[in-house]
């Protein structure tokens, strides 16, 4: 099952065209079946994911020995590396995603024009999805169950580290599509390691990819964006940021800032700034700052900020910029919840920003002036998630303005289109 | 008010960013600007333009002059003439704009999650509107109009030619909104004809620029499709058809199929091909064709086609994928609903399509496996229109999959964004 990898010597600009054209036909299938049909095949999935976890690991497990033999980190070994559980987590991971509700079909709205024809609004699939990743084998199983949920063929590309990872959990889901009539094409997988093969993704691969979804780090994020000629869904960072406001209390943020920041720093919503309204400083900011120090948070601060402990080190212009994805927080007074805004609206990223405050029109202005995906009040800013908000899965968290904003789960995945019933209606 | 052209000799390259900027800058008080403000600062448009009438008229008599010395042809000047009448459904046009319902700050979703924070999905503007238009002036006040309502900035580039009249009509514009004192950079008409402004905004003007709505021919649109690196909200051609299923009345068929042919030849929403099924054929494919012949309508067909009047054109294979946007129509015997979609499918440009049936199965299947914008049944294709589907207004019509599909109103013109309330939530 998981032969030696051979690189495989195909002519990529032959070969892409051909996934893609297969794709779009397959993407037609996947349109029209019907939900019980989607719901069996990722049942098939998960199974025959269960069935196969030997030839997983075992294919995982040349992966890691190259990659060892390479010299990668130990983070990314541990990102590539599967496990009995990990595998469980995968199969379980497609059976969350089988049980949502199919979006396709929805009758999202439904009007009657005085002339008697009804127009309905329904949600259809978007087509292609490209999805380009690293290390994680696990996307391939995530990314291709959520596609197939909402009717969408996939393109997968992963990280060539992983690659005869992937081809095994690729295998899983082929054959699971096949076992209910499903064609196999709706889930490819890229199987070159040429680079190459990406860029032809990003132009769309002659029309072919309706959008591209990168799942990985900010420089893979970065030359997406940049290089795509189809629609992105992505976010580039998250520089989110907990204002605390004069009326906030001290307890509730103490308990939001800590969770903010260090529930996971690793991830797009954990706060990486701290503002707190110059009213509130006399009585809020040390504790605060006290507080993260001592939680092994390394503080960068403000003036005001610095004279509360000696551990607070000098902020620079840029750590106001700064995503750092670790232990660290800058900090920072503003002289009231316009300030705020305005900090947010010059060194935010849009993605999630939260307020702390008991006073409900500082919270309301808050909610609605400041332009992110995702603006809270009194919550933490990693609620930013699709299964927080319950989706109940998510491909990933955009900070674009079109189509899908904030957390893209299956109805992210979809389009709509009009139909419109009538009676013999012409046009005046 | 109107002093004699001068080809701006401003610097775009210097110029263009700094337009964008500004644009940006405005977006930002205008996403924020009360219901009322907008509301006022369109009354007060639509007054300047009728009290400036006069002005109007004389920039477009210049205009008008310098294109009759360019030998322009005759539908191009009339594209381009305004009159008493035009100047006043110009302003007209404006006041219905501003009667629609403002969509920003609408909630259109709203739940709670277990943890009791409430989640509301919430309407806010696009941002920055990139209007890249031919020579009809009035698409100056009409596109400015529909993205001030929506919240959002503007910036106008249109034909060369008009360039006269769209300074009068945009001076009006600026005016209305320092009345209500509102930014005039809202609404922004790039200064120069040098062609180098349109390439810029193609690509985004910096980030400046949020998406790009082209107004005009398909040459215009298919450049904007291939070089815009920023979304577009377009559509290349209407290629829309009408099947006549088997078990469509004859009388019916004969009334929707003449209004989607003839009413209006030149509109996106004009049928270009006629499909009868081979069942319906005997009976109903010989009174259509005669109809449309008699109506002036060329008529290409297929081999049955032509065998029923010899006035009937043969049909060549790329007849099946012309828009003609003229009396001309292409019309093929298919087997079935399912030949029907499938050339459909084939030859299509997604855009309206329509079935005439009395059988509900058959429209319901062509109704949901048609993969179109608008798929009518028992309706004439040339209800593809906002003002018809009840938006009031439309800046287009989008075959695009993405954010905005069908005919683009008010609506289409925003994005939205997540807005949770909660009482001291952490995430576990």
């Amino acid at each position: 099952m998981t032969a030696p990898l051979k690189t495989v010597e195909a002519d990529t600009a032959a070969v892409m065209p051909e996934i893609g054209q297969r794709a779009r036909k397959a993407a037609r299938v996947l349109a029209l079946a019907a939900t019980v049909q989607k719901d069996k095949a990722l049942a098939a999935i998960a199974e025959t994911i269960r069935r196969r976890k030997a030839d997983i690991l075992a294919a995982n497990a040349e992966d890691i020995a190259e990659a060892e033999r390479n010299g990668t980190s130990a983070a990314f070994l541990d990102r590539l590396a599967l496990d009995e559980k990990r595998v469980a987590a995968m199969a379980d991971g497609v059976d969350v995603i089988r049980d949502l509700a199919d979006p396709v079909g929805e009758v999202t709205e439904s009007w009657t024009r005085p002339n008697g024809m009804t127009i309905d609004r329904v949600r259809v699939p978007l087509g292609v999805i490209g999805i380009i990743y690293e290390s994680r084998p696990n996307v391939t199983a995530d990314a291709a169950a959520l596609c197939l949920k909402a009717g969408n063929a996939a393109i997968l590309r992963g990280g060539s580290d992983s690659q005869r990872s992937n081809r095994a959990i690729h295998a899983a889901i082929a054959d699971g599509l096949l076992e209910v009539g499903l064609p196999a094409d709706a889930i490819q997988l890229v199987p070159t390691r040429d680079r190459a093969a990406v860029g032809m993704m990003l132009a769309g691969l002659d029309g072919a990819i309706d959008v591209i979804v990168p799942r990985g780090g900010k420089s893979l994020v970065a030359r997406v964006q940049q290089e795509a000629r189809v629609p992105v869904f992505a976010h580039l960072e998250g520089i989110c940021h907990v204002y605390i406001d004069k009326a906030a209390s001290l307890d509730m943020a103490k308990s939001i800032v800590l969770n903010a920041k260090m529930r996971r720093t690793g991830v797009c919503g954990a706060a990486e700034t701290l503002l707190v309204d110059r009213a509130a400083a006399p009585t809020h900011l040390k504790p605060l700052v006290t507080m993260l120090l001592d939680a092994g948070c390394e503080v960068r601060g403000d003036d005001t900020t610095r004279k509360l402990d000696a551990r607070v080190k000098p902020a620079s212009e840029e750590d106001w910029s700064t995503e750092y994805l670790d232990s660290i927080i800058a900090a920072r007074v503003v002289d009231s919840v316009d300030d705020a805004i305005a900090h947010i609206d010059r060194y935010g990223s849009h993605h999630t920003d939260s307020i702390i405050t008991d006073d409900k029109a500082a919270a309301e202005k808050f909610l609605r002036e400041v332009d992110s995906a995702i603006v809270l009040h009194n919550a933490s800013t990693q609620f930013a998630d699709g299964g927080e908000f319950g989706f109940g899965a998510e491909i990933g968290i955009a900070t674009g303005r079109f189509h899908a904003r904030g957390p893209v789960g299956a109805e992210q995945l979809t389009s709509f289109n009009y139909r419109v019933r009538g009676s013999g209606q012409i046009r005046p």
